[in-house]
C-alpha cells in the first residue's frame, strides 16, 4: 500500500494533501495496493473574499476559514480588509486610521502582527492572501482618520454640507498619501499582486464640488466624470506599478474606459451578464477572474450550491485565447449580514460547490453525484470543527459540538 | 434605589427578571431612584417550534435556545420531536421506535433523562414543553420500529408498492398502539396540551390500497377520503382524552371538517391568507394560535425581521370575542436546511421580533425604534455566548468568540 505524490510546485503537493471533494482518505488506502490518482486544477485563481470592514471578523475565524478552503482547494484569500464602516487595519505609517475608523481602535484591529499570522497561517496552507484597499470609493472610513483633505467635501448649493464623497483627485495630498499608504502595504502583504478596488465610485460628490468642477474644466473633461475616476485610478496604478507590484481591479474601471497596464486583472462581479463582460474584457486582451454568479452573501431557501455548482465560467464567445485569460474566480461573502456568529455556516459548504467548479474539469456537472459527496464532505468539515451548514435532510455520524 | 417586582403568578414574576427587548439592566438603576413599569403579555401562547426529526438538535443546542428564549419572553417550547426522517424519541414502552427509527439508536436520540432534563431546563425559565407527535401522517419514521401493520401499504395496481404510506386508520391494532403510545407521552410531558399534528395528510397511498376501499365504502365514505382522515383523528381525539390533556392541531384538522372538542387549539400555519383563516376558527368557536407569517426556515436576504415583525395577528375580521380566542402565536424554525451548525444564528434575533410582537401592545411597530432597540439587544445575546446574527453592518463591543 503505497500512495506517491508528485506535484510540479511545493502547492500542487500541499493541495493533494487536502481534502476537497476528492480527498484520499487514509482508510481508502486499506483496499488499495497501487493507485494513480492525476489530479490538477482546471483554474489557477480559486479564491474566497472575505470583508472585515461591514463586520470586524476574528482573527480565530479567519485562520478557521483558511483551515477549511485548504479542504476545499481554494487558493487565494481576498482579503476586503477595508470599506465604507470601518477600518481595521492598523498602519504603521498612518495609525490614526485605524485609531479613528477602525469599530473600536483596540479590539476591533488587525495589528501587523495579526495581518502576519494570517499570512503564515494561509501559506502553509497554500493560500495567497491578496489584499483589497479599495479606493477612491467605499473610503468612508478612511476619512475619520486621515484628517487632512483625503475625501472630497460634499456641497449643498453654493457651501459644503459637511459630508463626504469619494477620495479628492485633484489635490497632490492625495497622491502623496496614496504612495506612502501603498509602499507600507506592498511590503506588509508579499503576494505580488494587490487588489485596488474601483467598484461603485458615485460621482454625485465630485458633481457638487466648485473646486472639482473648476479641475474637470481644466482638464477638458467636460462633464464625463468616469475621466475623473479615470485620472485617478491612473495615477494610482502609477504609483502601485513603482511597489512592483501586480494590481487586480473591478469591472468598472475596465467599464469605464481607465487606461490600464496590459497585465491588470479585471475582476468581473456584476449582474446576470457576466458571459457578455467575460467575452469583452478577454478581447481587449485583459486576464479576468469571475465572481458575478458567486456572491455567496445573497442568500436563498433550499439547495442555492446548485446555482453556483452548475456556473460554467468559460461559456461565453470567444476565441481560445480569450477563454486561456479567465485564470479562475472568487466567491465573496460580502459581510453586511454576516459576521462571527453565522459566517462559516454561511460560507460552506456551500462555497465547496464553487470550489469544485474551480477545481474540476468542465464535464463534472452530475449534481446528483456531486450531491452525495458534498454531503459526505460537509460532514467531514463538521467532525473537524468547522460548523458546515446541512445541504438537506439528514445527519452526520459526528455532528457539530457547538451552539 | 429599588426596584419592585409584582407579578400575580410566579411566572410572570420570572419573566420579569427577563432580558428581552425591555430588560432592566443593573447599571440602568444608576440613575434611577424609584421606578414603576407595567410589563404584562399581550398573547399568553408565546411560542417557538422546533424540530428535531428532519436533523438531530444535540441537547446542548436545545438547552442554549431555551435560555435565549427566556430573555426573549417565549414561554412555549413546540418540540416538534419525530416526523417522516427520524424517531429520536426514545419511548420506554415501544423502545424499538427510536432503535430503528433515528438516524442513530445511541447517539442521535432523546433518552429518558434527557428529555426530563430539557423539561426541567424549561420550566425553571417558566417555558411549558409542549410536545408533537404528529399522526396519521409525517411517520414515515414511525414504521421502522414498528414492525406490525401501523402504516398502510401502498399499492401500485394490484399489488404492494413495498413503499408506505400515513397511519393505517382501519385497524384496530393501530389504537391499541396509540393508546398506549399517548398513555406515556401524556406521563412523560407534565404540560396540561399535546400536539397532535395532522397536517399535510397525503390521501394517494390510502386510495391505492384495496382494504382501505373496501373500509369506506363500508363506512360510507364514498370517495372522500377526508372522512377516513377524520374518522382516525376522532379515534386519536378519544384516545387522548382519557388522558385528561388538552390537544392541538394543525389547522388542516378542522379545514376538513373533523368534529373537534370545544377547547381544541387550532394551529394555524397556511399560506398568506392567516386573516380569513382566523376568521373562520374563531367564527367556529375554537381557540386559535398563529405561525403562517413566522416560517422562520424561509430565509431571504436582508432584514427579514422587519416583515415578521409588523404582522398584526387580530387584523381579521370578527368580533370581539373571536380575537379573545386569538391566544398566541408561535414562530417556527423547521429543520430540512437547519441543524446544530446554523440553527442559533438562524434563529436569533430574527425570533425576537416575533417575541416582541407577541408580548408588546399593538401600538408598539415603530420599526426604527425596534431596530436600535433589536440591536442593543442581539449584542446582549452574543456577550452571553448566543451567536444570535446581526441585524446589518456594525459591532458589538463584545464580539462573539466561538467559530
Amino acid at each position: 500500500p503505497v500512495a506517491v505524490l508528485k506535484a510540479p510546485k511545493v502547492w500542487g503537493a500541499l493541495r493533494g494533501r487536502g481534502h476537497g471533494f476528492y480527498a484520499i482518505h487514509t482508510y481508502f488506502f486499506k483496499s488499495i495496493n497501487r493507485t494513480e490518482i492525476q489530479d490538477f486544477p482546471r483554474f489557477a485563481h480559486r479564491g474566497l473574499l472575505l470583508d472585515t470592514s461591514r463586520h470586524f471578523l476574528p482573527i480565530k475565524v479567519i485562520l478557521a476559514n483558511l483551515e477549511a478552503m485548504a479542504w476545499n482547494k481554494f487558493n487565494v484569500f481576498h482579503w476586503h480588509i477595508v470599506d465604507d464602516p470601518s477600518f481595521p487595519y492598523m498602519s504603521r505609517t498612518f495609525p490614526q486610521l485605524s485609531q479613528q475608523g477602525a469599530y473600536h481602535p483596540y479590539t476591533h484591529v488587525y495589528t501587523p502582527s495579526d495581518v502576519k499570522m494570517i499570512i503564515e497561517f494561509a501559506r502553509l496552507r497554500g493560500i495567497r492572501v491578496v489584499s483589497e484597499f479599495d479606493t477612491p470609493g467605499h473610503t468612508q472610513s478612511w476619512g475619520k482618520g486621515e484628517c487632512g483633505d483625503l475625501l472630497t467635501p460634499c456641497y449643498s448649493g453654493a457651501s459644503p454640507s459637511g459630508s463626504f464623497g469619494p477620495v479628492n483627485p485633484i489635490l497632490n495630498t492625495t497622491y502623496d498619501f496614496m504612495a506612502m499608504f501603498f509602499k507600507e502595504v506592498s511590503t506588509v502583504f508579499p503576494d505580488a499582486y494587490i487588489h485596488l478596488g474601483g467598484d461603485e465610485v458615485d460621482f454625485s460628490c465630485w458633481k457638487s464640488n466648485p473646486d472639482i468642477q473648476k479641475f474637470m474644466a481644466q482638464q477638458g473633461f467636460g462633464t464625463d466624470y468616469s475621466k475623473l475616476e479615470s485620472f485617478y485610478i491612473q495615477r494610482l496604478l502609477d504609483i502601485v506599478t513603482t511597489t512592483n507590484k501586480g494590481y487586480m481591479i473591478w469591472q468598472e474601471v475596465f467599464d469605464n474606459g481607465v487606461k490600464l497596464k496590459s497585465d491588470t486583472v479585471v475582476h468581473v462581479w456584476m449582474g446576470n451578464k457576466f458571459e457578455e463582460e467575460l467575452q469583452k474584457v478577454t478581447e481587449a486582451g485583459f486576464t479576468t477572474i469571475l465572481s458575478a454568479p458567486w456572491y455567496l452573501d445573497y442568500i436563498s431557501y433550499g439547495q442555492d450550491w446548485q446555482k453556483y455548482y452548475k456556473v460554467e465560467p468559460l461559456i461565453f464567445n470567444g476565441t481560445d485565447a480569450q477563454k486561456k485569460l479567465v485564470v479562475g474566480g472568487e466567491a465573496c461573502l460580502w459581510g453586511e449580514y454576516v459576521d462571527a456568529t453565522n459566517l462559516t455556516p454561511r460560507l460552506w459548504p456551500r462555497a465547496s460547490a464553487v470550489g469544485e467548479r474551480l477545481w474540476s474539469d468542465k464535464d463534472v456537472k452530475d449534481t446528483n453525484d456531486a450531491y452525495s459527496r458534498l454531503t459526505k464532505h460537509r460532514c467531514r468539515m463538521v467532525q473537524r470543527g468547522i460548523p458546515a451548514e446541512p445541504l438537506f435532510t439528514g445527519y452526520c455520524a459526528h455532528e457539530y459540538k457547538g451552539v
